[in-house]
């Protein structure tokens, strides 16, 4: 198929693009051009430098494309707090171009919008969520994500866009960047790798879905192809993990004393977010196979690498 | 106290402006400025002139405010979805910059937000609609509207900003412009008077909540005077009645039979929407005490007198 990865330069679309490349799809990536160096090195991915927030730059590349994964997110849940109006103008206005864009095509491609199972629910009324929990983000990055869904929704009813949305969970796994602020286990190891003192934002107990980077796409891909009723994915490990377990892990991984300061509680941050899986397992015949301890191996397996 | 009406113009606005003047608040009202003739006629309400898309303009009346009524909105359901980028920019984004601009005040006010009960559930589940009912609307207006509702939870949750949302039915009454699309009570009643035949979208059988606007304005000092855990309401009538039950219900007040010309359905129209009003009931000690034939009668002794 004729795959269109917006984002696919970021950590998720990495993984996606070099897997669509590997399952023999043809794959064109639109990312903001590399600030440094070069675009990542994935045989036969078409590099499309642009912006996102450009209705034009997007509009220019769908000719003939059958799938679009919606990956790019200007802002992250902390960074989105301190302007609200910038992310509601660069990712729910920006993708409300692009729906436009795409409905006007003859035959309009299949959407699959990456939004956020961290921070869509807000604050859980129980655990594990299910993806019909009441939707009452504590971020603005999460209010855009579900603003963006209600659209999605809103295209399918009026011009019958097909769509998918994946609520997924905290990934990681190699090729994540450990200074973008991104995800916890990238810094974490980094420092532990490196001797430093980790930072912990509160006393520790916040407690985290982590899906392994493989895992989740499969999950993508698999949704990709359904055909079925459902339209919204929860995406996680279905297991959760505070932040001291996770420095535990790393502790025994590395076979070392972690050295941790802990400073005061973030407001944006959830106490805990456990996301109930049952509805991928069943609808889309996937279920996460990598648990934590094995996805920090490999994952720190591929951090040493990088320091050779 | 000293009160902001946004949108204090407009249908619900003078009747909400009448009543707190007459209540013995100091009433600033500010509004687009009329396109002919004169602000309403409201003994006591200082008319501010301003366009809500500015935020320099909205941040230049805050000063001294204590109760913010939010009743802007530049789209109606149909137009929103001819343009939802424009609703987005015009109606979410205008709010977001008004809540920045509330936030930085010493003694930020209560905002009292005038939401959408007929588009923020969309296709209703069941019936009677409670708050708790998923929120898909099918038109922009309605992601908008929900949009704003998110944003002042997470600002009440950052910035512990106090606020409460009326999801409203659809109000009608005196002084509802019989051109603006804002409602089909009073076009009908306009369009019988005059022995015009009704335009009706479908078959008729379309069941909406329509509440006498003297019962909203109740609820809204209600809403404004109440400090409960409860930030959303619903506010309708709690009864349903079809299009074609509303045509009968006017026939029988004029005494004549009216003609009708059936046109098909649009897409954006719910086919049932009746709100479930026990929570306002309970907390607001409100009901709604105005049958709909009773308020008929009253809006058409009062389109009488404007023919006159």
């Amino acid at each position: 198929m004729d795959i269109l990865v917006f984002g696919g330069a970021g950590f998720i679309g990495k993984h996606l693009c070099s897997r669509l490349v590997r399952q023999g799809h043809r794959v064109r990536a639109f990312n903001k051009p590399p600030c440094s160096g070069n675009w990542p090195d994935i045989a036969g991915v078409e590099w499309l430098p642009g912006d996102f927030t450009n209705p034009v730059e997007t509009a220019s590349v769908l000719d003939g494309v059958e799938v679009i994964f919606h990956l790019v997110s200007t802002t992250l849940p902390k960074s989105s707090n301190d302007d609200p109006v910038l992310d509601l103008k660069e990712n729910v206005a920006s993708t409300l171009h692009l729906l436009d864009s795409v409905i006007k095509i003859k035959r309009p491609p299949k959407i699959v919008f990456i939004s956020s199972g961290g921070t869509v629910y807000g604050i859980p009324k129980q655990i594990p969520i299910s993806e019909n929990h009441p939707t009452d983000p504590i971020c603005a990055y999460g209010v855009g994500k579900l603003s963006i869904e209600k659209y999605l929704l809103l295209y399918r009813y009026l011009h019958n866009l097909d769509y998918r949305v994946l609520r997924m969970a905290n990934p990681y796994g190699e090729y994540q960047p450990v200074h973008s602020g991104q995800g916890v286990i990238p810094v974490f190891l980094n420092k532990a790798l490196k001797g430093d003192v980790l930072e912990i934002w509160g006393d520790g107990s916040v407690i985290r879905d982590y899906i392994y980077i493989g895992d989740a796409i499969d999950a993508a891909i698999k949704t990709m192809n359904y055909e079925g009723d459902q339209r919204i994915f929860n995406v996680g490990s279905g297991r959760g993990y505070s932040l001291n377990d996770l420095i535990h892990m790393i502790g025994e991984l590395l076979e070392q004393r972690i050295a941790c300061h802990y400073f005061p509680a973030r407001p944006f941050d959830v106490p805990v977010n456990v996301l109930d899986i049952t509805l991928a397992k069943n609808e889309l015949d996937w279920s996460p196979g990598t648990p934590l301890h094995v996805g920090l191996r490999k994952m720190l397996t591929y951090m040493k690498s990088c320091l050779d």
